[in-house]
C-alpha cells in the first residue's frame, strides 16, 4: 500500500503520471491519496497533514511525500521507517516529526538501481519517487536505498509551541485551516489545564482575531448555531468553529495567527 | 466495494485517513470516490448525488456519506439495505430517497462492536463510518449493527414536487448545478405532457431567470452555439442547458431558482 | 488497468458513476484518475494531458478520454491501439497525436454489444464509454467495436508548430499553464540550438509577455528565489518558470500567448 501526498493539484496530469510509473513496477500496488491539495511548496502544510494520516493506515504501508521546493538542487531524498511503515521524502523538514517522535530510522536515498533511468531536473516525483515507492510496496528493504542519515544532521521543521507570555497567558497560533474553516491550533488540551485539574474550576477564555470564547465545547452542537466555539479536534489539537459555519470567514483569520489563552 | 460521498473536500487529508482506517478493517476493500466535493452540510445536494449514482454499481456495494452537520449530536446514524446495496448515512434525510422509492430495510448503528475503541465527537467519518463501512464490506451482516428502525420515525428530506399554479403552470425549480452550468430540475418530462400525448402538438415552454426557451432537444447539439436548451438530462429530469456553453453564468441563477413551463 | 481523462470536474457523481459502471462489468479493473480537470471541452489540453501521461502506464492499460462538446451529435467514437496501448475517444482531434507518431490502427466503435442497453444522448461516458473500456479492460479485442477508420478521414488536431521569423526569432506559444504556474510552451530544445551545436556559444533569449530570460537553466534552483529562468520541462518542452514563483501570476500570460526566442 503506498499513499501519496503532493503539492501538485489535481488539474494536471502530475499525480497520474506517478501512479502510471508505480503500477508499471507493481502493478499489485495499492494508491490511496492522503491529498494533493497541499499549497505549492508548504512544508509546514504537508507536515501537518502527513502526521495526522500515516498512523490510520496499515503497518507496511510507504507514505510517500513530494512537496519539494528543492527539486534538482542537491537537497537528498530520505527513506525512513518508523512504527512499521515506510516514508520516502525529501529532506526538507517534512519527516522530523518523526525524528521528534524517537524511534525512526532513515537513509539517503543514493543507489540510483530503482530510479527511472534518466532522471529528470524537474520531476523526481516520476523519476526517483514514484519507482523507489513502488520497490517499496514490493518489499524491498529501504536501507539498500543508500547510506544511514543522522536526523540530527538532516534539516528539521521544528513544530512551534504555544509560549506562555509574561502575563500568564498562552500564545498559540493556527496551524492549519480545514476545507470547513475550523482553525486547526498548535495547543493541546493539556496545555491549558492548571496543575492540579483546575481546569475545571475556571474556564479557558481563548482570543483569536477580535474575539474570544469562553470553555471548551464537547461536540460543534453544543452551541447555538452560528457561535464560536473551541473544541478538541479529530487530530487532538484545540480548534476553533463555528457551530454550523465557517470560523476563517467569521474571523477573518488565516494560518499563523495568533490564538492566546487565558 | 465501498463509495464514498463526503462535503469533506479534497485539501485535507481526512478522506485519506478514513481509507486507511477502512483498509486497516478490510485491505481488500475496493473504496471508490462518489465526490467529495458537497457543499458544506449540503444534505440535498447529497441525497440528489447519491439518489444518481447508487444503482450504477454492482449488487453488494457499500454506499458511504458522511454529510453530516449534526455529528456529535445524539442524530442517530443509518444502515440500510435497498435491492442488494447497502448504505451507511446520518439520520438527516439523506437516505429517505429509499423509503420514497419503497422496499428499504434500515437499523439504527448502536453497536460499538465495529466502531474504533476511542470515537470522537467531530469525526465520526473516521471513528465509526470507516471501520463500520469496512466490516459490511468484509460481509458484516448489516442487521447487527443496531435495532431496526422505522422509516417513519427518522428525518425525512422529502424531494419537493413540481406544483401547478392556478394559471396551469408548472412550478418547478432547479435541484442542482453541475460543472458544465447544465441546470438540473426537479421536472420529470412525463410531468410536462398534456393527457393524451398533446405534447407533440404543443411544444413546452420554459422559464428560467429572465429568459425562456421552448421545446425540448434531442441533445445538446440540436441548437446552435451559446443558445438556451432543455433537455433529459442523464439522471431523467428535465435540464436547462445553453448549447456549448454555461447556463448558470449566462442565466445568473442558482439551486432553487424557479423553472417554469407552460 | 484503465485510466480516466475528463473534462467532467470532481464536484459532481458523473466520473463515479461512470466507474461503477466500469466495475460492474470488469469488478477487478483497476482505473486510475488522469484528471478531471481539464477545462470544459479543451480538447487541445486534453490532448496535451493524455499525450504527456500515456506512455508511463504498464502496456495493455486502457485510456479512456471524455472531453466530447459534440456528444449527441454524430461524431464518431474511436478505438485506437498504439504500442500496446488501447485508446478510447471521441472522433475530436484528441487522438490524432497518435497518428502523427505513426504506428497506430484505429477503429469507429459501432458495435452496440457492449454499449449499456439504453444510451442517453447527453452522458455517452457512463453509456459508451465506461462499458466498452471494462470489456476491452476484461480481454476483449479492440477490432470486434467497428470498422477500420483511416487516420486521414478523422478530424485532426495539428499540434501548432514554432515558426521562424523574417527576423530569425523563433515563435513559439504556450500550450499548457500546470498547477504551479509553469508555462508550458510548443518549443522543442533541440529547436533552439543553432546548426553545428553553437547554442553552447551564444545563450538562447526567450521573450514572453513584457520579459525576457536568457540561457536554459538546469533546475528551478539555478536561479534566484523570484527570477525567471527557462527549462526543458519533464514533458520534454521549453518551460517559462519562476524560482519558488508562479511564472503565469508573475508575467500575467495565459495559454495561447507567444513566447520567442532569439
Amino acid at each position: 500500500m503506498i499513499t501519496l501526498l503532493t503539492d501538485f493539484g489535481t488539474e494536471d496530469a502530475y499525480v497520474g503520471i506517478m501512479k502510471g510509473v508505480i503500477l508499471s513496477v507493481n502493478p499489485r500496488a495499492r494508491i490511496i491519496d492522503l491529498t494533493h491539495g497541499i499549497a505549492a511548496q508548504d512544508i509546514a502544510q504537508a507536515a501537518y497533514s502527513l502526521q495526522s494520516a500515516w498512523k490510520y493506515f496499515p503497518a507496511g504501508t510507504v507514505h510517500v511525500v513530494v512537496v519539494d521546493p528543492g527539486v534538482g538542487s542537491d537537497r537528498a531524498i530520505l527513506a525512513a521507517e518508523s512504527g512499521g511503515h515506510l516514508f520516502l521524502a525529501p529532506d526538507n523538514g517534512i519527516l522530523s516529526f518523526l525524528a521528534h517522535a524517537g524511534a525512526a530510522a532513515a537513509v539517503r536515498v543514493e543507489n540510483r538501481t530503482w530510479f527511472r533511468p534518466q532522471v529528470s531536473q524537474t520531476f523526481h516525483g516520476r523519476d526517483i519517487f514514484a519507482p523507489v515507492a513502488a520497490h517499496l510496496s514490493a518489499g524491498l528493504d529501504y536501507r539498500r536505498l543508500g547510506t544511514p542519515a543522522d536526523w540530527h544532521q538532516l534539516v528539521r521543521l521544528d513544530p512551534e509551541a504555544p509560549v506562555r507570555s509574561n502575563t500568564g497567558e498562552l500564545v498559540g497560533r493556527i496551524i492549519s485551516v480545514d476545507h470547513f474553516g475550523n482553525l486547526i491550533t498548535n495547543i493541546r488540551p493539556q496545555q491549558i489545564q492548571a496543575p492540579g485539574g483546575a481546569a475545571q474550576e475556571r474556564a479557558p477564555v481563548f482570543s483569536v482575531g477580535s474575539k474570544t470564547v469562553s470553555g471548551l465545547s464537547e461536540s460543534y452542537q453544543s452551541r447555538p448555531e452560528n457561535h464560536l466555539l473551541a473544541i478538541v479536534g479529530s487530530s487532538g489539537y484545540i480548534e476553533i468553529s463555528v457551530a454550523g459555519g465557517n470560523a476563517k470567514h467569521y474571523l477573518g483569520v488565516a494560518t499563523g495567527d495568533a490564538v492566546t489563552v487565558r
